[in-house]
């Protein structure tokens, strides 16, 4: 392989694909990055064996002849500390036989040991047989995934919850995660109609990791399901993630049909009020007491104080009601509502919270369980 | 207590005085900030025994009545959380008799449970016999302690060495920091002229938080030294720092008055290839060749590969030299040398290497112990 690559565009390649790179694999070679020239282009791909990455840098056909086409693999970590260092501009990318890659810039010469590629991970092409695909919008993508992603379970007791369920029917796409405290569901409208009925879930950190990357909002995220893999594919990007394996539980009948009591308050005013009673919330747990015209909110920590504070209500149907929680929950839920205007919905004492935008199109729904307190 | 101040002084008082909090300190007391209204200033401590750290906030005296002077120890992490989160604008202050503190702002309220503030330190006055006192500019403090607060030793081993020794003589003012390898030198030029030969040894961490405290880089600071404490005085801000026990190492016969080779590089030339060679520096140690017109510098790590690059010579006198020392102590320097071109004095293979602005009033001097190597 010989080529040259501008500073920027190598560095660009460099940290997509390095969100797959693990620190300390059981499979060395994955704590590389594989290096390939083909015909017109220079194509980086990192793979954690769960998730797969590919970046291209699109290569002027008539600079670099087919001859000096191959391929390496080299240390990833090390390799993105010395691009990020070395000057602005061209980088001239050169293998020798022994897997060496020579790098050369300015006065600066660097030569990595590099492994052979052939036995690194590539992106498998779907099952064509069994494959759905539709296209989705990077902003209206990422909104949704920001929305979902706290509500996954970050705990290996039951390793489904740690993924997202998603499900294409019709022309409606639904996100849902839950850790069983708290659950996020997001709807979305995707142009195309779904042949047959797709559903499957996908790692939680696979698919936030992936909405990160996708930089360009105005731009278009192809989405492909397999059996037993996604794959996302967005200009130079591609990503491919396992799917987990298991049902994921139904929660149709976690979501209240019903409720007595609904109110709406200002999103900031609520946020910031959470955020000063969280301050000296023991255990994070905070009281909302409902009465009259205003929405209280209380914590307190034993031996160090107590904030009491209080929002003003824009709209109220139903009984005043008091119910304790987890500020920590709350906050996740107001910080990515994109709505002015927030909606709860008590469904009792016992019952879970329902939090909406006060647009109810956003097509977006959060429950949070509540927490059984002495008074 | 009962007064009023806007969230803005109060944020900034706080943000002073946290560095000198200590958050799991043997005596709980020290968690705390106190907060002592005076007759026309709010005044902020806190202390680790060590450094004491007061800020004032002056009070317009009608608005606030004599008697309603008092002070508490309240959480100081607690406290600066709430008061961030609170809402811009006016925070009210109060205590109660149970040692209670009060805010308010908006419809938050907030009960804060405080300590007695009389067993609190306080800064005391520098012995009146004793003392030596000048003033300093803001900026050129903040540069020298700069410069020389990377040579400071991190290590107990010998305790006196976590110290930067300081000396009062005549006009000029000298920072002297080691760690036993390498050595930082910075002369200050002080309007007064001692009276006595004044000095000491103060806490490298202490110095350090002080110096960048003062973010007014055109005020002045006042320095005034006792027999076993420093103090400065800045303003709203006054920091009282112990002294160490026990005599500094003499360094003048460390420094080189002799040297076979000199040379000069530009510096930001130098800084940015020691960072590229330093990626692969196995133990942080480059090596530095001389030859002809140019520095090489090479680096290396077993199984991962190597780096070399180079530097043009402005200006070389003397025979070409090679020498190996590690990369962070030559970065540290370069990063804080503030002159364009850098000179290197070579005073032999074992001998430690001198680095010097080229603008040789700058008044600071750095020796780097090379590391012996095998070839």
């Amino acid at each position: 392989m010989r080529v040259s690559v501008t500073k920027e565009s190598l560095l660009h390649a460099l940290q997509h694909v390095l969100k797959a790179v693990s620190v300390n694999h059981l499979i060395p070679i994955l704590s590389g990055v594989s290096i390939r020239k083909d015909q017109d282009a220079l194509i980086f791909t990192t793979s954690n064996t769960n998730m797969t990455i590919e970046y291209r840098i699109s290569l002027t056909t008539s600079s670099t002849p087919e001859q000096e086409d191959g391929a390496i693999v080299v240390p990833a970590r090390y390799l993105y500390e010395l691009v990020r260092k070395l000057e602005p501009g061209s980088i001239r990318l050169e293998t020798t036989e022994q897997w060496i890659l020579l790098l050369s810039s300015g006065d600066a010469h660097i030569r990595l040991c590099g492994m052979d590629s052939t036995e690194f991970p590539t992106i498998q092409k779907t099952d064509r047989h069994k494959v759905a695909s539709f296209s989705i919008n990077n902003a209206v993508l990422k909104s949704a995934v920001r929305q979902v992603a706290s509500a996954v379970s970050t705990s290996e007791t039951r390793p489904i919850l740690t993924g997202v369920f998603f499900e294409w029917k019709n022309e409606v796409l639904r996100l849902i995660a839950t850790d069983g405290v708290r659950l996020a569901l997001r709807t979305l409208t995707v142009e195309q109609s779904a042949a047959i009925h797709v559903q499957g879930v996908i790692p939680g950190v696979n698919l936030y990791e992936v909405s990160k990357m996708l930089k360009d909002e105005q731009g278009t995220t192809v989405i492909e399901v397999g059996t037993n893999q996604i794959q996302f594919t967005s200009k130079e990007l591609q990503v491919q993630s396992a799917l987990l394996e298991g049902a994921y539980p139904s929660v149709e009948k976690l979501i209240p049909q019903s409720f007595s009591s609904e109110l709406t308050v200002k999103t900031v005013s609520l946020l910031q009020a959470v955020e000063r009673v969280s301050v000296l919330a023991s255990g994070s747990i905070i009281r909302l007491v409902v009465s009259g015209g205003s929405l209280e909110l209380l914590s307190q920590t034993a031996e160090i104080g107590d904030v009491l504070d209080q929002v003003a209500l824009l709209e109220k149907n139903g009984e005043d009601f008091r119910i304790s929680l987890n500020a920590t929950f709350l906050l996740d839920i107001l910080r990515c509502i994109d709505c002015e205007d927030v909606r709860f919905r008590f469904t009792g004492i016992m019952g879970p919270l329902v939090i909406l935008p006060q647009d109810l199109s956003a097509s977006m729904l959060f429950l949070i369980t509540p927490v059984r307190t002495a008074n």
